[in-house]
């Protein structure tokens, strides 16, 4: 028998009726939600009714109580008197229609699908709100940091302009391995794959897609922004190299793959990339699969949020406190947390930020020239050129730092450089975040 | 005519009901207060109505519109139909009696006020959960960090174990100008005066007693503690010298005043105090009248809120959030977000820290001696004795430092070596919060 307690005692919390929870996926995070649920079983009326998961029979536990259903069929979960369901599949089928479907039936919802809130949030939230259900979803960004929580209802009473941040800690390792041990792209990531801080095929973190689809969320929440996950600006850091982070230090920065949605008179930039940030900022100091994000107010400044980024037990308690907000919304039948309505807005590249453009060349007379008059063509300034001593001529690296410049004069610039014949690889470019964060 | 539009359009935000407001105490924050209502009257219903302060009529301004009632009475906003009352007179009376007559009367309350929430809070919660009503004080701790909600609603789901932090600007601007233009205690103390970041009467800030109310209020928050101010160990700054700057970075630190409370073995400790802090913490890179907060979760980990702790502007966004959760508690009758019941533990001093202990001494043989036997006869270990070059035998300092030692040892050994007629000033303690932060 399962006793029924009050909610969790914290000020602020209350919750009279008990609440009813299907889990769906019990892999890292799911184990660790239901180990939490159980740890704090007497300050909470959280009561676990089903876990489904695929080949169910193999993820069976012996600590979980044998009242609990266990079932590899979401019909069973859908068809149940479960109040809430805990969507922990991951990927966009079926756990969209998993979703939607709970909604449907009066269920509310908590995932840590950010895939699917990307894609799919605006969608669900009108759905949730149509059905006076919640839907919840503070486990997609950042793991453990409450930073949807706090841009939504803390900082509530802001104008917020950016949301900015370290939102990969995959990307995080793999630069500073970089950084540390002076190791190739390829040697780091294949270091992160052996400690399992990067998956088998890494493409959606260093290619900045996963990183891409929490920006879209932050914007949602932080911004009232509509984005769809497409219209992020994308780059990779497979083309950063140890040499790269020579010239950083020289500059005073270090790289970090840095995510920022910004609103600018109206338009809006979202962009995932590599970028020079100086060594003293908050960004630099973020450290392994910690996670950093940063909110601009018209009136409170910045704020920042940070914490572990990642791990079954931090984004375990992201979907705790997600679950107890659902318990508050149920016993108060007129509360709906989440209004849809985000709105869209245009989207501008031409943010004007200066830039690292890290070229490897064969050297012979005149590339210089030959790069300063295109960039002077594009009406671009050059602000400096580095080059450090050592390497074979064949394979010469250096760099030229850009003044602020528009994205729709770069772009066609580095084009038509792409086209000379002494490039020995595609140049590198990466903003520098000088003076963006004290 | 006031227009009534809905409440914010973040998605998180609706409210269809209009609310009146009465302000009471139009200083810097209550005019940034209703700067910003106005200067986002086009996204949310709040409507105020009353301004109230002591000699009201020096305090007009004409960009307030003519249907505001401007009075110095307030029973004028006790009287009348406002929804809610904010609350920023500061100081205990007769701001207790307002928040009180207030709840009583059926309106919310929104406060910024440390002291009445740290001194009065249990029992003005209890109050307003009775009369069905809600009572915000987001603002009270740092300024425009959303760390209150944070801790409550954001982290709802971890068992928080300790909440840390600097949350006291005028401390820490003293500090650094200690520290940056080795200047004595005193002048810094009168450079911030003139700066405007210290009042006349500083010693609410430096002997702890504002970061203590903090406090109070943070564990009630996030520990669900019951704490009475009086029962924080607060240890002035008014001590440090430029020379503790200079041994303290011999250790790898700086100093900070640090507030910290911790629940061990059911047992709290709750301190206010200047201590060694690694330079390389996040705690030393707060800078000005920044705040930060970092909380330790038993399952989601460490948590760090930063951002400006104080300002017109920042604490205004504070007052307005808690002001947009007042109207969203409004329309949902039965919501009672704040549940008063924090619980009270045994307050426990025996934390063992490492110590750092400054010495001024009429230098003479055997002082080492004499004070390595006292420390020696209270089971304390020695760590290290250091001692830097260049000043007068009359007034000597040296820095013994001690292995971790608990609090009922070092206090009598301290006050039986405050009797050597060798002692030039008083020592200086501080522990040295080595590893505590990464």
């Amino acid at each position: 028998m399962t006793t029924l307690l009050p909610c969790f005692e914290r000020p602020g919390y209350f919750a009279d009726a008990n609440c009813k929870i299907a889990l769906v996926g019990f892999g890292t995070v799911g184990s660790a939600v239901v180990r939490l649920l159980y740890a704090r079983s007497d300050e909470h009326s959280l009561q676990l009714t089903h876990v489904c998961n695929r080949r169910v029979a193999r993820k069976k536990v012996n600590w979980i109580p044998p009242e609990v259903m266990w079932t590899e069929d979401i019909e069973d979960v859908l068809a149940s008197d479960v109040d809430v369901v805990v969507e922990l599949m991951g990927g966009l089928e079926p756990a969209h229609e998993l979703v939607r479907r709970a909604l449907q039936s009066g269920k509310s919802v908590v995932t840590a699908n950010k895939q699917l809130i990307a894609h799919f949030g605006s969608e669900l939230l009108q759905l949730a709100w149509d059905r006076g259900q919640s839907l919840n979803f503070g486990a997609c960004v950042a793991g453990g940091v409450p930073v949807l929580s706090g841009l939504r209802d803390g900082l509530a009473g802001d104008r917020l302009t950016e949301v900015c941040g370290i939102l990969n800690g995959t990307c995080n390792c793999i630069l500073t391995s970089i950084e540390q041990g002076s190791m190739s792209f390829a040697e780091a990531l294949a270091e992160a794959q052996r400690a399992g801080f990067a998956e088998a095929d890494p493409a959606d973190d260093i290619d900045g897609f996963d990183a891409g689809a929490k920006l879209v969320i932050l914007a949602r929440v932080g911004l009232n922004l509509e984005l769809r996950p497409g219209q992020v600006t994308c780059r990779s850091i497979k083309n950063v190299r140890a040499l790269d982070f020579e010239y950083a230090h020289e500059l005073g920065c270090t790289i970090r793959q840095v995510s920022t949605a910004r609103i600018n008179q109206g338009k809006v930039s979202a962009v995932v990339e590599p970028s020079l940030v100086p060594k003293e900022s908050p960004l630099a100091r973020v450290s392994g699969s910690e996670n950093l994000v940063v909110s601009s107010g018209e009136f409170g400044g910045d704020i920042a949020f940070s914490g572990p980024g990642a791990g079954g037990n931090p984004t375990a308690v992201a979907v705790v406190s997600d679950l107890l907000q659902a318990v508050r919304h149920r016993s108060n039948g007129s509360e709906r947390p989440h209004r849809p309505g985000a709105v869209s807005r245009e989207i501008t590249s031409d943010l004007e930020l200066p830039q690292y453009v890290r070229f490897v060349v064969r050297d012979r007379p005149g590339i210089i020239a030959a790069l300063a008059g295109v960039f002077s063509a594009h009406h671009i300034n050059i602000d400096a050129v580095l080059q450090k001593p050592g390497y074979a001529k064949a394979e010469l690296p250096f760099v030229i730092t850009l003044e602020p410049c528009p994205e729709c004069r770069l772009t066609p610039a580095l084009a038509e450089i792409a086209n000379f014949d002494f490039l020995a690889d595609t140049p590198v470019r990466m903003p520098i975040l000088k003076q963006e964060l004290a």
